[in-house]
């Protein structure tokens, strides 16, 4: 998912496999292979050896063990090392996976090995809640306890979650935050919706924080973590470059005139959304249809069964969808929070 | 290469990494593993498990020992078996891949492996000779060795691999051939060229042999075999859903009315160079720029490094250059050979 993204939007992209698996973990089983540390580590040894290291913008998505969350804490040191003469010039999203539909899907020694490494990164992007918040609220106890012991602060609602990023920007100094999937509540006869909360740091350590609320689907999806990570990725060098002087420096962090909903990350963000609005609606659309012909067989099935036919059917359709990558249309905007 | 190259022209992939490596082995040197057999058999019974094998076609690439090729042969087999009822629902192309810029790829006793499954096989692409043909004679000898080994003729000529060609259609009753990247010998004055042969079966097993002649730019290129066989993957389907029913029998095998220069082989190989050649272009002239480059800084460097810059210099341009993949501008026709 996130490779094909940044790939169709211009990117080469060097994958470190971190697992080899046959299909993702929606499906609630797989064969396959979790890479062990020292394979990851000698793969961008082979990488450096050929001069292949050179690289603008590292995305890090699920990492199985403590272990591998070290290996790529020393790459990510080593590549933001190499950078510093050229400011700007390397930038690292860290995408915290734990945990999908439910599972927790890493070891428990990995949530403290993401804490030593949570203060190089220059964007973080924890995972997202998803359709899945309330239906699965062990998941959100993981994505809370993570905030929790990064920020000391319990998350209960907007305010609690605006004060965890405040803490986040001065404790750890991250530069960038966004967290996804924030479901609304909604009032009567509302539609329910979900919000993205994100903020850069300012010069003094403070937030600048914005929000953007989209419809929600009634849907569960796989991959659009994966997919956000990238899609922002790819966005928010296109805002940083299109900021005179930005991209030249330091973790590409605006200017404190920059009011919230005018930051870089505000602005990726809007075309992030408007793009996976537009693929999530199609494969929901496309999956409906799967379902209704497979209830119309009226074929008896067990909850195993059910899980991945419809597993199968809401797969997101991502490369017949180029155009919404490509050509997002923007209909959510930012808002102060 | 392939993955990203049917993923960008709307197939929804399921890669099976045959290896691990942190560069290709263009550069001489790589880190990383190769997945075992035994692995490879998992990751296919993972998809089973989640009825994720319903494969329309199959692409099989770089098989590093024999043990993989059977593993890979007892999958085609049975994906193979599943679609007898439908005809022309599977088409697996095999792209037995050995070597590539002078270095022998897969273990010695792959070739044997090779040949007991071949004849499963719907379409075979031989790796191509490419610009390395004359100036790597080692290769040369290992694909003159599988076709001889297969065919039992002895390739010298475009006579003798058209006699090639007849055996492999008459002896294995293989659909589809194409012989990629087969160097012309130019008059005096005359701009080097490449030439691709190709053939598709008669219901007598007769073969029908078309040549598609493109000029050689001098440069090498990696990766060029499998960018080759994805394409004419996605390509091939198109002609044959183009060909009223012919999708629906078995191996796509034209009517024996179709001329050779007629064939769906013959007009997705030509959309296919069309693709590579304008890849490849822009590929070279970006390249030499690096390269110019690089000259002008004026710095020593041994054989090794100059082969790492060089490698790096004309690694293939293909994601900014998707339009060349979806929109061809086919200039080079197939020819009765």
């Amino acid at each position: 998912m996130a490779g094909f993204v940044m790939q169709s939007l211009g990117c080469e992209v060097a994958a470190l496999n971190t697992v080899n698996f046959s299909n993702h973990l929606g499906y609630g089983q797989a064969k396959g292979r979790k890479t062990p540390a020292s394979e990851v580590t000698d793969m961008y040894q082979g990488l450096k050896d050929s001069h292949l290291d050179d690289f603008n913008m590292m995305l890090s998505g699920y990492l199985p063990g403590a272990e591998v969350v070290e290996a790529v804490a020393i790459m990510a040191r080593e590549l933001k090392y190499k950078a510093t003469m050229k400011p700007g010039s390397f930038f690292w999203i860290l995408d915290p996976v734990m945990g999908d539909n439910g599972r927790l899907y890493v070891a428990e020694d990995v949530v403290p090995a993401y804490k030593n490494m949570i203060k190089d990164a220059d964007l973080i992007l924890p995972n997202q809640f998803e359709a899945e918040y309330g239906r699965y609220p062990y998941l959100r106890v993981i994505l809370l306890t993570f905030y929790r012991t990064l920020s000391g602060v319990k998350i209960t609602d907007m305010d609690s979650l605006k004060q965890a990023i405040t803490t986040l920007h001065e404790t750890y100094r991250i530069p960038h935050i966004i967290v996804t999937s924030i479901p609304s509540l909604a009032g009567p006869g509302a539609e329910p919706s979900l919000s993205v909360v994100g903020s850069t740091i300012t010069s003094n350590g403070k937030p600048r924080i914005f929000g953007i609320k989209v419809p929600q689907l009634d849907c569960f999806f796989s991959g659009t973590g994966d997919m956000f990570a990238a899609l922002m990725l790819v966005r928010l060098r296109e805002a940083a470059y299109n900021t005179e002087g930005l991209s030249e420096t330091d973790s590409w962090v605006s200017a404190d005139e920059v009011e919230a909903v005018d930051l870089p990350l505000a602005c990726a963000a809007e075309k992030v959304l408007a793009s996976m609005q537009g693929v999530l609606a199609r494969t929901k659309a496309k999956g409906d249809l799967e379902m209704e012909k497979f209830y119309a067989k009226d074929v008896e099935v067990d909850e195993k069964e059910l899980r991945l036919i419809k597993s199968k059917a809401y797969e997101v359709r991502m490369v017949r969808n180029l155009d919404c990558l490509m050509n997002p249309e923007i209909t959510y905007k930012a808002e102060t929070v």
